[in-house]
C-alpha cells in the first residue's frame, strides 16, 4: 500500500475538497492524478472500471483548474472526479451496457444527465462496470466480470447490483462519487453491500435519455455518494433545488411498516437495525408502526414489468443475437419477458399508479418510512453456484423495489457500525418528488450514527 | 321550432355571453334554462345526452347569479353551462361510460378537471353520449345509443366518435361547450363532423383522473366548442396559461405533409381542403411540403397499446362480464388486445416517444402542420351495416391517430364553406406542449375562413 496515493477525499469529502480548491490548497488535477493512480494500483483485483479516461480525465481536469484561476466558478462539483456506471453514452468513451453485445445504438448519444456533470464541472474519470442492461440485484456479470467487494479481500463476495462498479469505486475510494441507475434497487443494493451512500431519485427527476432503457416505466437515475451530505450537494448541483440542512432528530416522524421489511433478515442486519432504530428513538425521534401497501405485489409486477421493456429495447433480433453470450442468469430472467401478455404489462403499470398514490397516503403524517436496504450481508460469489443461494441472492431486491413500484425516493445510508463486520444498510423511503426531504433527513441520521468505517486495502 | 327557445350563445359564443352576464344583460339561470329547454325540445330525437341534471344545473346557475350580484368574479368561463362526456365521473350524477357494464369503480371519483370546471364557474347541465368506453372512432355504439348528427335531419349520419354526444350538444347548441377526451381523435373527429372547433391537448396537460382509462399512456382531455376563440378562453380558465391573440398570417409557416393526409379523400373533402390552402395561401401564409415520420405507423401502435390498457383497466373478468351487452364492434376490437404480447406494448409505447422525437424534428421551422381531420363526410349509420362501409368508417381516426402518436397537440376548425353540404375539419397540428400556440393560429385561420354554419335544426 506504501505506494498507493492516499484517496484525496478521505477525511474531507466533496465539501471539503470544494474549499480547499478554492483556497488553493489543491486542484482538480492533484485529485484527478491521485485517482487515477489509486485505479491503476488497486483496480486490477477490484474491477470496479470497465473502462479508465486517464487522458481525457487530466485535460478535463487541467480545464477546470485553469477556470479556477480564472475566477470562474462552477458550484459544489467543480473539479470533482467523478466515475459513471457504463450504462450511460460518454462522449469519447467506449459504451458496454455490460453486455458483450452492442446495443449502444439504443443507449444513444451521451445525454442531458452526463452534460450537466460536465458543466457542473465534473471530472469523468472512466465508466463503472454493471450487471449487464442493469438487470440483477447480486452484483454478478459472467458476460463482463463482476467487482470484488472490498470489504472482505479474502473471499470475492457480491458487490450488489445492478450499479456494481459504482459502488466499489466509491468505497474503495477510487473516485469522490460514482453515478448509478435504479429500476428495482440498483443504486441501493451496492451502496448497502459497498458501505457507502446511496440516492435513488423520483422518477421522472432526471431525464433518462442516453442511458441503456432497462425499464422506461421505473428507471431512475442516482449518485452512490460518501456520504448524504455529498449525496445533497450533487443533488443541488444537478437540479438548482436547494437541499434544507439537517433536519432536527426531535420532532421526526418515522413510519416503521408492519412486517416484511425486517422479515427473514440475517442476524447482523437485525442487530443493526434495532440498534440504529433504538439510537434514534433515544435521540427523540418517533418512531411508529405504519401499515403500507402490500410491498410483496412486486413479485408479480416486476416480471410484468421490466423484461418486457428490455426486450422491447432490444427488439426480438437483437436479444436474439445478444443471448448466446449473456451472463445466463440474467439472459434467462430476460427471456421469461416474451411470456408476459399485454395486459399484464398494462396492468402493472396500472397497479404501479394505483400504489403510488396508496403509498402517498399510507405516508400521511410522516417524515418517512425506513427499514433495512438489504435482508443480508453480501453473500460470497462463490456460493451463487448453489442454485438455493442464487435464488436468495436475488432477494437483494426485496426491500429496495417497493420504493421502485411506489413510485417514491428512497436512499441509503450504512449501519454496520452498530455491529457488523460487513456492511448493511438504512434505508428511509419518501414520498415522490422529496428528494430534498429525504437528503435532510438522511444528514442528520446519518451525523447521528456517526462513522460507519471503510474498507481495510492495505493487503493490496 | 316556435317553442324551442333560441340557442343563448348563438350570436355570441362565450366571450360576449361574459361580456353580457357582466353587464347585467343575462344571467347564469337564463342561459341555463334556455339549454335545459333547448335539450328537452331537441335531445330526444338527437340523443346527445346520457343524462340531464335540470335541478342540479340551475340550482348551480342560481348560486352563480348571486356570487354575481355580490361583486365576485370567477372568470371568463362564469355561469357557463357545459356538456361533459360521459366518461368523467360528475359528483351527483350517473356515469355508464357508455356501457350497460358498470365500470363506474375503475372511473373513479370526481377528478381534477371537472372540479375545476365547477370552481372557474362553469354550470354542469349533464352527461353526454359516448362511444363505448371511448374506443371507436365513428361514434356508434349500439348499448346505449349513437347520437344523430344534426347536420342533416332526414338521414342518421355518424356523429363521430367516442365523444359522440359532446360533438352533436355543442353543434346543436344544447350547451355552450362540451368537454370530450382524445386518445385517437375522440375530440376531433366528433369536431369535424358536427363542424364545430374541436382541441386535442398534450398528453398530461391535465391529469385524467376521474376520466375512464382508455390508456393511460394516450389519454387526454380536451373542448369541443363553437370555435377557436372559446377554446382559448377555455385553455386559459383552465391552465391559466394566456393564449395569445390571433397570429398574423403574414409570416407564419405552415408544413403540408407530403402523401398520407390528403390521400383517399372524398371529393367535398379535397375540395374543401384545397380551397382552404388557397386561401391562406392568398392571405400571405407559407405553406410548405413537409417530410414527417411514417404516419401509417399507427396501424399496429394503436392496438398493441389502447386495447391491452383498456382491458387491463377493466380487468379479464370485467371484461368477461361487460363482454355479452357491449356494442359488437367496440367489444371485438378490445377483445383483441388479449393478443398483444408485452413485448409489443412495451414496444409500441417506446416507439412513439421516438416518433415524439422525430416528430419534434419534423416541426423544425414551422408553426403547425395541416391537413384533412376526416377523410370523409359523416356517413350514414345504415350504411355500417355492409363491412367494407364499417371498416372503412374506423378510417375516421386515421388522420388524427398521428398527433397522438407523435404527443402533439392538435385542433380542428370547419370548412364546409369552402364548398360541403356536411362538415369537413381543417386540421392544424403542432408540437407538445404549444396548446397556446395552436390555439393562436387556430384564432387567426378561423376569422379569415369565416362562418362555417351551423345545421338547421328548423324541422324539428
Amino acid at each position: 500500500m506504501a505506494s498507493v496515493a492516499p484517496d484525496p477525499l478521505q477525511d474531507c469529502q466533496i465539501t471539503g475538497f470544494a474549499r480547499d480548491l478554492r483556497a488553493g490548497k489543491t486542484t482538480a488535477t492533484a485529485v484527478t492524478r491521485a485517482f487515477l493512480d489509486r485505479i491503476e494500483a488497486l483496480d486490477d483485483r477490484l474491477g470496479s472500471f470497465q473502462h479508465v479516461a486517464p487522458e481525457q480525465a487530466l485535460a478535463a481536469a487541467q480545464a477546470i483548474d485553469g477556470l479556477v484561476a480564472a475566477g470562474t466558478d462552477l458550484g459544489p462539483l467543480m473539479g470533482v472526479p467523478v466515475a459513471v456506471k457504463d450504462i450511460y453514452a460518454v462522449e469519447g468513451m467506449p459504451l458496454t451496457n455490460g453486455s458483450l453485445y452492442d446495443a449502444s445504438h439504443i443507449t444513444g448519444p451521451e445525454g442531458p444527465y452526463v452534460r450537466r456533470l460536465r458543466s457542473a464541472g465534473c471530472v469523468i474519470l472512466g465508466k463503472t462496470r454493471t450487471v449487464e442492461f442493469a438487470l440483477g440485484a447480486n452484483g454478478v456479470n459472467e458476460a463482463r466480470g463482476t467487482p470484488w467487494n472490498p470489504w472482505d479481500m479474502q473471499v470475492h463476495r457480491a458487490p450488489g447490483g445492478s450499479s456494481s462498479g459504482s459502488g466499489v469505486a466509491t468505497a474503495a475510494g477510487l473516485c469522490a462519487f460514482a453515478i448509478g441507475s435504479d429500476t428495482g434497487g440498483s443504486v441501493r443494493i451496492p451502496a448497502c453491500f459497498n458501505g457507502i451512500f446511496g440516492h435513488k431519485t423520483t422518477i421522472g427527476l432526471y431525464p433518462t435519455d442516453g442511458v441503456f432503457p432497462l425499464s422506461p416505466t421505473l428507471d431512475t437515475i442516482g449518485p452512490l455518494t460518501r456520504s448524504a451530505r455529498d449525496a445533497a450537494l450533487v443533488h443541488t448541483a444537478m437540479t438548482g433545488e436547494p437541499v434544507p440542512g439537517p433536519r432536527p432528530l426531535a420532532g421526526m416522524r418515522l413510519g416503521l411498516p408492519t412486517g416484511y421489511f425486517s422479515e427473514d433478515c440475517e442476524p447482523e442486519v437485525a442487530a443493526c437495525m434495532e440498534a440504529a432504530v433504538a439510537s434514534l428513538r433515544a435521540a427523540g425521534v418517533e418512531i411508529v408502526d405504519v401499515d403500507i401497501p402490500d410491498p410483496s405485489e412486486r413479485e408479480w409486477m416486476f416480471p410484468a414489468i421490466c423484461p418486457p421493456e428490455l426486450l422491447a429495447a432490444l427488439g426480438e433480433n437483437g436479444f436474439r443475437q445478444a443471448r448466446p453470450n449473456m451472463d445466463p442468469v440474467t439472459g434467462a430472467r430476460a427471456e421469461k419477458g416474451f411470456e408476459i401478455t399485454g395486459v399484464q404489462h398494462a396492468a402493472a403499470i396500472r397497479r404501479h399508479h394505483e400504489l403510488s398514490a396508496e403509498a402517498d397516503r399510507a405516508m400521511e403524517g410522516l417524515d418517512a418510512w425506513i427499514g433495512p436496504t438489504c435482508q443480508f450481508l453480501p453473500m460470497a460469489v462463490a456460493d451463487l453456484a448453489d442454485p438455493a443461494a442464487l435464488a436468495r441472492s436475488f432477494l437483494a431486491s426485496r426491500n429496495t423495489q417497493p420504493s421502485n413500484l411506489f413510485r417514491q425516493c428512497a436512499v441509503t445510508t450504512p449501519i454496520q457500525q452498530f455491529g457488523s463486520h460487513l456492511p448493511v444498510g438504512f434505508q428511509i423511503m419518501c414520498r415522490n418528488g422529496a428528494d430534498a426531504h429525504a437528503l435532510s433527513l438522511a444528514m442528520a441520521i446519518e451525523a447521528h450514527f456517526g462513522p460507519s468505517g471503510s474498507p481495510d486495502l492495505s493487503m493490496l
